[in-house]
């Protein structure tokens, strides 16, 4: 129908918005290895050096280069910016300069306030009267409804991390749709879907969908607008290479400017763009070197994407993440990979413009991949410790499509079909600990939990604790999961996301994304208190406040199923209990063991734990074991982790690990083949994530004491990856005591 | 507790919120006539005279003394106003001077907009920026729902006047709290509802409600921040009669800051004010003439609520009403009436500061109130065309209270315990064109209604054209009631009442109040079809473009069953589909039989009806008889009224009569006794209301022809009173097509 499709097969995504099918029908799998890669051209090199400067500064004033104080962001808020408009393949930022922070108050007035004025920006006094008085904001609207219980669950952190101040994020835009369609026609799309919503009968939900379809509709009119600042017609679909990378990326910028959500992903656009790609370079109106460049610029911007933040904030998630979440690779259903020549391109985007914490790019990994992809991706884990790998083959089986991708660290979601109400996590040791003392917080003393018979024995009995440890559960999940309820009813009312949801189906799916912290120590504590003998020692009031541990006992990370199965076992039993309760919008309840870096601040607020644990400790990170319980080498520990019930933990089983290149072997190649041998084994086996960082402790000890010797310096954190340098010390300190593998594997 | 109740007995109310059981505890019946009623003061005569000046000037410009243009209208938005600050008893005006007109944006932006510029005046850009761009209002939110069918409806105006462009109205706070508890107290209150909100199951019920107490929270403050503006402190209970009026005041003045909703009553407060009135004269601390000033110094105050409009608006509820509704007298359920010196004193007020049409001037009556009341309140019905009268019986039976008010014109309330949501009407005898023209409207040509077969046959079969009309109300009754659930929803989300919830209970009771406009014509057209023969007359598209109607048949407004039979028909099938549906909030259905004056544009929008009423002509209002239908007197109309079954309309019936006073007899005496007699006959045989007017029709001819010698003269049209010459011309004339009553009764 549209010029621009010219040469493009199929019909059904013409009639339908249906992106997937025009990668089926259109795209070209690569099977080949990276001799075709190209190095980067000067404009390039020019824009890096540019950009490099202004990470120099920013990195010397706490992360902000500049802030706006009197625009409201919105799609339409901001003039055009550049950085160099001759040199730049690729436009659009969130402001109307480079690397400045926008002013988004719809989260929360009091954190838009608050991360102005801890980086010494004045807010404007208007625009708080505005979004005080007359336009009330997300974060006042939850705190509106929450309990007493909540807040004090809350404050004790048994329950932590909520997007209750701020953008939930985790949502993916299908932003290939601009590229794909134009807007005018996804305008058209959605119209028809806003007059077949509801028959008849006006319920509050159907209500609700039709405000929020016209909604998408405005948001699809304003990008156009947008789009138009910077010289682009986006009401037409794109019309060759350069047009799809710009035009997906305006629909992303749309988002970014509009939410500040934790984790702003961009989905799976690989072989979407390489179709494109193709096509010009069949034609031959681009060279390789010129698609490169396109990819390369593309990935620049996502690298300087900023969001304001509070220090609490930076405190919880260190190093600026965003969330830039790329996926790569990974199969179709019909037997061929999706790998293509630009999924190459992508991730050598790390070798022409050196590591990066962003995009966060994440690998779609299963032995089926091509083995030139496969080598390349081995190889450039190994020398960047920038990426990080998924189970492609769950995530097909248990998402039901080769078109998901990761949003944020681990948690899927199918592109443009799905949405997901992110919920953080719940502590689930601290639970253990509550279970313990009756309810009462062994950090503030407080009466957290129900009033329940606190465990009195002098030695402590299984059975005894495995059942206080249920009846807390119960109460804990039934708590986590109306807290949510609030938030996220709250989030569509106040901070609802249209420009990412104009580019999704107006039928969607949606999770209730809850998660658990301290699985390690929660299967290693109920290992001591079964194997060995554990003697709580109590203070004055009656809590346990430390345990004396007799005997040996098995840790979760050896492959011991005498603690690996405690650890499924308790995230078998806190899922069914999330699952007895109604969720917002009858949502499906998914849940994630993961942390983040928020396993350092958990820690702090956790006491001595049952496993030896000290208080204030840090937890391991997501799914790891156990600092130190490690004790049978890096396949041991990864086969525990394999173990772990994904059906139990749909949104995500995070494992972070730490190779010592020598235990990979001698040469380079060696290497290469043996991580991709690991990952093989590892993802046939069931397991479902891996951060790879390939190094020795001593370069991040070095990095500590010089950290201007290594500004780019990039590892993997539980679910991204962070520049060295721009962590805090603590959390510093926290990845030194990790295991680091050094065993020959 | 509070020294402010000293002398007072009772401690139910003490401990809990109930105004009620206060007045029943403390209020003194008075059974005895008006003798001891005093004239106005100096300071009232002179705050008089400034306002009819301002009246003029207003009169002069369209009804517009000053708008504001800049300031978003909240209850703490604007400093303090007065007229004369040594003379005014009661002080507070919704801006920062008198009469003007607040910028009230909520309700719609659009409208808001409107109204300023229809009247000359310029709207600040920014706010319209805020309020297009970041706080979406009521009205957008209304029409992001709207089904293109629902839009039809109301463009083809079978639906019609809905609260989808302004502020809904008709909720009454228990203004009354505030004097007699002071907002700490409330606040306490609330608080403990707040705690009491929900167990822990968080569905979007119990968070809508926790969230919107938290907004009556703040709003409580906000009234005593207002409060205080005006040297008043207000967070403690009123400690004598001024406070206590003063108090009360302040309650209803932050409900027209914040709303602009059609009718802004003030609900039921004679027996609770003459609770501390009775109090500082039983102490020697005020005479009769001060408390008559304080009385009229807040009738004072009611007479000058302005609201900005459009001329739309203005054309639909002529007059500039606000619907300031108060209801006095009544039966308290223990036998006593509640009748005190405070009732007189504010019918009084009509005769102290002259006649007008607000506030609402509401009499519930009954045969039981003491003689000397009825006889009181007959007089200043005859003298002043002012007032109205609505059956206390039928209240305290069907609405299980003795403390319900009206809100609007006939609409009942139980106050601080009911809140309703207002739905204006349905066009009846439009929808009996439709079943007889298969949907298509009469008058546009458009196809509103489904695609029924139309009625084809010459004459008209009366089974035939019932079963379509069954079929059209079935259509039309789903459609109304999913209108309005949409309506409702947004009105909740953009434009919540919070300070005038903030003063009723949190468990409130909600009704959902729907209405019928062309009653009669329904009745007389289906008489028609059923005893005489009416032939349509088709135009070149077969649509029943007027009648032919060859017979004679009964019509409604004669007490003969066989007509009236029908109107209770169409009342009780369309009641019985109104409820099949599901209602916003499990709201309970309503209904009323009203048009204010809303019946002459609907006539405009109605073709030619079968019982042979011209095209464009005004319907008849409310439940009133087709004009010239009446044959057989006064008495003869009111039974046919009485007839109506109030269970099918809850919301109200109502009834206007113009009688001339020779009719009623040829002394003042007579006149009166005679009026209290019809009016006792009348309820007793349980109608509902009655808008009583006494005037020859020359006057209002003579009004017409020189309306500078008539500036106050006041009469009333369906369920309010009016400035007869600041009715539309077409209005006026509609006025004087209205049966008057001239045969003696």
């Amino acid at each position: 129908m549209y010029n621009q499709w010219n040469g493009f097969k199929g019909n059904y995504w013409k009639e339908n918005i249906d992106t997937r099918n025009f990668i089926k029908e259109n795209y070209t799998e690569y099977r080949g290895d990276d001799e075709f890669l190209e190095g980067p051209t000067q404009n390039t090199l020019d824009l890096m050096e540019q950009l490099e400067e202004m990470n120099a500064y920013q990195r010397e004033h706490d992360g902000v280069y500049n802030m706006d104080t009197k625009i409201v962001s919105t799609v339409t808020s901001h003039g055009p910016g550049y950085m160099n408009k001759d040199k730049e393949q690729i436009v659009g930022f969130q402001t109307d300069e480079p690397l400045k922070q926008a002013f988004i108050p719809f989260g929360g007035i009091g954190m838009a306030v608050k991360s102005l004025e801890s980086n010494g920006y004045e807010p404007d006094e208007e625009l708080v009267h505005i979004f005080t008085k007359w336009r009330k904001t997300h974060n006042q609207g939850v705190f509106d409804v929450y309990t007493p219980e909540m807040r004090a669950a809350r404050k004790n952190k048994i329950i932590t991390g909520l997007p209750d101040a701020y953008g939930r994020g985790r949502i993916i835009g299908d932003y290939r749709r601009v590229a794909l369609y134009g807007i005018d026609y996804l305008i058209k799309a959605k119209k028809n879907d806003l007059n077949h919503t509801g028959y008849r009968t006006m319920t509050d939900d159907v209500i609700r969908l039709r405000e929020e379809i016209n909604e998408q509709i405005r948001a699809l009119s304003d990008m156009k607008e947008m789009a138009a600042s910077y010289g682009c017609d986006i009401s037409q679909p794109a019309a060759n290479a350069q047009e799809a990378v710009q035009w997906l990326y305006f629909g992303y910028l749309a988002a970014i400017k509009e939410n500040n959500g934790a984790a702003m992903s961009i989905g799976r656009i690989s072989a979407f763009l390489d179709i494109y790609i193709q096509r010009d370079l069949a034609a031959g109106v681009i060279s390789e070197k010129e698609a490169q460049e396109l990819i390369d610029h593309l990935v620049m911007k996502l690298r300087m994407v900023k969001f304001a933040r509070t220090p609490e904030y930076n405190s919880l998630f260190s190093g600026y993440p965003i969330w830039a979440t790329l996926s790569i690779a990974g199969m179709a259903f019909d037997g061929r990979s999706l790998v293509t020549k630009t999924d190459f391109r992508l991730l050598h985007t790390l070798i022409n413009m050196g590591p990066s914490p962003e995009p966060n790019l994440t690998v779609l990994y299963c032995d089926s991949l091509p083995e030139g992809f496969r080598t390349f991706a081995s190889r450039i884990a190994i020398e960047t410790s920038s990426i990080q790998f998924e189970n492609d083959e769950l995530l097909r089986e248990k998402w039901g499509s080769d078109d998901a991708a990761i949003a944020c660290c681990v948690s899927a979601t199918v592109i443009g079909k799905d949405m997901q109400f992110f919920g953080a996590r719940a502590n689930l040791i601290k639970a253990l600990l509550y279970a313990i003392n009756g309810g009462v917080d062994e950090i503030t003393g407080a009466q957290v939990g129900p009033r329940y018979r606190p465990i009195t024995s002098e030695v402590l009995d299984f059975e005894e604790v495995k059942l206080a440890y249920q009846d807390m559960m119960d109460w804990l999940a039934e708590l986590y999961v109306n807290t949510l309820n609030s938030i996220h009813y709250m989030h569509d009312k106040y901070a609802y996301e249209k420009s990412q949801l104009a580019l999704m189906d107006s039928d969607l799916k949606r999770t209730f994304a809850t998660g658990i912290a301290g699985i390690s120590h929660v299967a290693d504590s109920l290992s001591a208190i079964k194997y060995a003998q554990v003697k709580p020692i109590r203070d004055e009031n009656g809590i346990a406040v430390d345990f004396e541990i007799e005997g040996e006992f098995p840790r979760y990370g050896n492959d011991d199923n005498r603690a690996d199965d405690l650890a499924n076992w308790a995230l078998q039993y806190f899922m069914t209990q999330i699952k007895r309760h109604h969720t917002y919008r009858n949502s499906t309840p998914t849940l994630s063991l993961l942390t983040i870096t928020s396993n350092v601040v958990y820690g702090k607020a956790t006491g001595n734990t049952p496993d030896g644990r000290g208080r204030g400790v840090p937890l391991a990170p997501g799914a790891n074991p156990s600092y130190g319980a490690e004790r049978n080498g890096l396949l041991a520990s990864l086969n525990s982790t394999a173990k772990l019930d994904y059906n139990c933990a749909l949104d995500g089983i995070s494992n972070t690990q730490t190779i010592a290149p020598i235990s990979l072997g001698k040469s380079d190649a060696e290497r290469v083949n043996n991580l991709r041998g690991i990952m093989d084994g590892y993802f046939s086996q069931g397991a479902y994530h891996l951060n790879v960082n390939v190094f020795d402790n001593s370069l991040l000890e070095d990095a500590m004491a010089n950290p201007l010797k290594y500004p780019n310096l990039t590892i993997r954190v539980s679910g991204y990856a962070v520049r060295f340098v721009e962590l805090t010390k603590e959390q510093q300190l926290d990845v030194l005591m990790r295991t680091a593998h050094e065993r020959t594997v």
